[in-house]
């Protein structure tokens, strides 16, 4: 039911896509025959199309993809937009089209020009030199595959703006997706402009990677992580198995498993080693970095010392509750630590944590130790519940997940403690309110 | 005050020499003469001394080192001792004789055979061969130094002991010391055996390397951590620029920064790449696993399923609070997060939670990124504070410590729902109770 009125007063054929066992059933058309109210006029079609067209024009961001309609848009100019909580643990593989889109600027637009494409890349802060590689290189080197789910920083703010008003988009749960994605390591295509991993680079006075896209966004990453064997850093030319798509970077974007979503550059066409972090307030200014609780403004806040998010904490969401009878609920969602430390559990509680039951873990369960970058997903069975309020044989629960990392970090428990202005890493526990039958006395 | 009282009933000397500017002071001398009580009976401090050596001769751990009067005691059969909060701050390199104790056995003891003391290190499980290693060998090799904290898994166990008693050692704050080590890479050491990196190792299958002690304990590490070039893992010779002492695993221990303490196996004897981890409790047992909360035997549990535990999670407490005036408190301490994750930040609270003031982080900030391994110490003044009872003037106040890592995972609030039965990973947050002078009204 929860996905059926996603598609209420829009075309309802994107949502056949998105689940295809569904597409295309004679059946399934002949079913629907009976509910059909009409057919739209054909001029009436072509008038709006040209009405839009020429809005368009007129619009830096006119020339953005179409987005699919099940996404919950936050804006458009430029697009914020995630995934439904009702669609986000329906694939373990987030559909391309379903991705989070969290954008700085109008998405750039190679127009046919993917032959002429240059990528620039910059070894002389490392004692290396300049280089030029085309696609047609890139795709020559050796294609590394890696799973990895990003998210964006702000994931979650929604839930800390209850506990007083942050700046920036009130995401839900839904700045958060997962894909394959497949391209040339980073430190191979440094290496041949002469610099041969981490080490050399540190050594040589190279201390971060800078990434700077065709939209101008421009953000680094620390050499160790960047060009280390442990990084997995990739520039992706592929995801979900096809060739990546413009609204996810194309032509190449730079993947940085483990850390949050504005390390991982889209439209990249430069990298730059340097002695310092990339320019610009994605990476230096207040944008991506936590204050402490209770303050308010950066007045008087040594904004340079604060550390530029990298690595990503550990949270959880809770995509479905049901009642199961007897007082209490079962309960499904997802499950994600960043730096690649995998996670060792999720515990839900529908008592407000006076009792907490360990959840399966029913996805993600095979990857590579230190190296988990995708998330998990969970379910978990009969929590015994305790009615917050209720009358009429109804009861009103909270239910609440917290996930653990392999390194025994817990997701802490009060947004409260964590505010801060910008609204960022809001990994408290996920919390959601159902009303279920009450239990027999 | 707290730092004299330590010495109540015990020689003075060994305090002395902790902290060596009183040292050797004749004006030291000179006022201490009017307090001498008398001068012990050399014939009554002779019979003492025959008479504990022979209780020795009968006790397996009678040949254990003489321990510093300033440790804390919980046992010594074996010995687990830890340092006292009074001296945990006192000096950024922990003294090695304060340094926290955690013995599964008696001391092992070479007894002057260190010429005759081999390494054996078994890389067949990787494709490689078995060497055996004289410690003139381990000191040919290139020396890496390394600056390390470790801390054991059950730190803290005493707080979570105050919401339901765990099983094992009821440690304060104590269970936690920093050294400068040194020694060969733990890689290069496998590279002679014929393995190079990581990676080499897990495609011939190897996934763990395991460590033995010469006192039979057993622990192991994935090899992606102790071989990486990130992992800077070593097998340690040297502590505090001068040989490793008996107590902390001489002739040589493995260091595996970031990793909790149990990892760090002491007077090792044998290096064992292996496609598993390694046998006994202290690595598959229930002895390092997290069990989920509310949990209390492992009945019905697969024990072998839970990882155990590697990496640790970000800490902090506080060694001491004074009364700055106005209802307000100072206070200061450590804060470490495993991993190498480093310490963003340390907030203070003394009203509760209700407000938090960012400590300054006084040393261990100039540590390498994603290689932060050792300890910060902060310093937090005019915190205010909101009294939890109080009369005549006096104010009952609790302070609190919360520590957040680079990766912004933060301490949680509290110890009840992270309670698990074997005591481990109690990272909640830092409480301290302190009587300060009530503020005017």
């Amino acid at each position: 039911m929860a996905k059926i009125t996603l598609a209420a007063g829009k075309a309802v054929e994107p949502f056949w896509h998105l689940f295809p066992f569904h597409f295309e059933q004679a059946q399934v058309a002949e079913l629907l025959k009976g509910m059909r109210v009409g057919t739209l006029d054909a001029a009436d079609v072509a008038a709006t199309q040209a009405a839009a067209a020429e809005a368009k024009k007129n619009d830096p961001f006119g020339n953005d993809p179409v987005r699919h309609p099940g996404l919950k848009i936050h804006s458009t100019h430029p697009c914020n937009a995630e995934v439904p909580a009702a669609l986000l643990t329906e694939s373990y593989l987030t559909p391309t089209d379903l991705w989070y889109i969290r954008h700085h600027h109008p998405v750039p637009d190679l127009k046919g020009q993917e032959a002429a494409f240059r990528l620039s890349v910059d070894a002389l802060a490392a004692g290396g030199k300049v280089l030029s590689l085309s696609l047609a290189q890139l795709r020559a080197l050796p294609q590394h595959e890696v799973l990895v789910t990003l998210q964006c920083s702000g994931n979650r703010r929604g839930d800390m703006n209850k506990v007083k008003k942050c700046s920036g988009t009130s995401w839900g749960q839904g700045a958060i997706s997962t894909a394959l994605w497949k391209g040339p390591r980073l430190a191979d295509v440094v290496a041949l402009a002469g610099v041969a991993g981490p080490d050399a680079a540190n050594k040589a006075g190279a201390l971060h990677v800078c990434f700077k896209g065709l939209d101008a966004m421009a953000a680094s990453v620390p050499v160790g992580k960047a060009l280390g064997e442990r990084g997995d850093v990739i520039l992706a030319l592929d995801m979900n198995g096809l060739p990546l798509v413009r609204e996810h970077g194309a032509p190449l974007r730079a993947i940085v498993p483990g850390h949050v979503g504005v390390r991982n550059v889209k439209w990249v066409g430069e990298v730059k080693l340097s002695p310092d972090e990339a320019v610009g307030d994605w990476q230096r200014g207040l944008n991506y970095k936590v204050l402490p609780p209770g303050v308010d403004s950066a007045a008087g806040i040594d904004v340079a010392s604060l550390p530029a998010m990298q690595e990503a904490s550990v949270f959880s969401g809770i995509t479905g509750v049901e009642d199961a009878g007897d007082g209490k609920v079962d309960a499904k969602g997802w499950a994600w630590s960043g730096g690649g430390r995998g996670v060792a559990r999720v515990d839900v509680s529908a008592d407000g944590g006076n009792t907490w039951r360990a959840a399966r873990i029913t996805e993600g369960t095979d990857q590579a130790p230190g190296k988990e970058w995708a998330w998990v997903f969970w379910e978990c069975d009969e929590v015994p519940a305790a009615a917050i309020s209720g009358k009429g044989g109804k009861a009103h629960v909270e239910v609440v997940s917290r996930a653990v990392d392999k390194a025994y970090n817990f997701q802490p428990e009060n947004a409260k403690h964590i505010w801060n202005t910008r609204g960022l890493a809001n990994n408290s526990w996920f919390r959601v309110q159902a009303t279920i039958d009450a239990a027999e006395k």
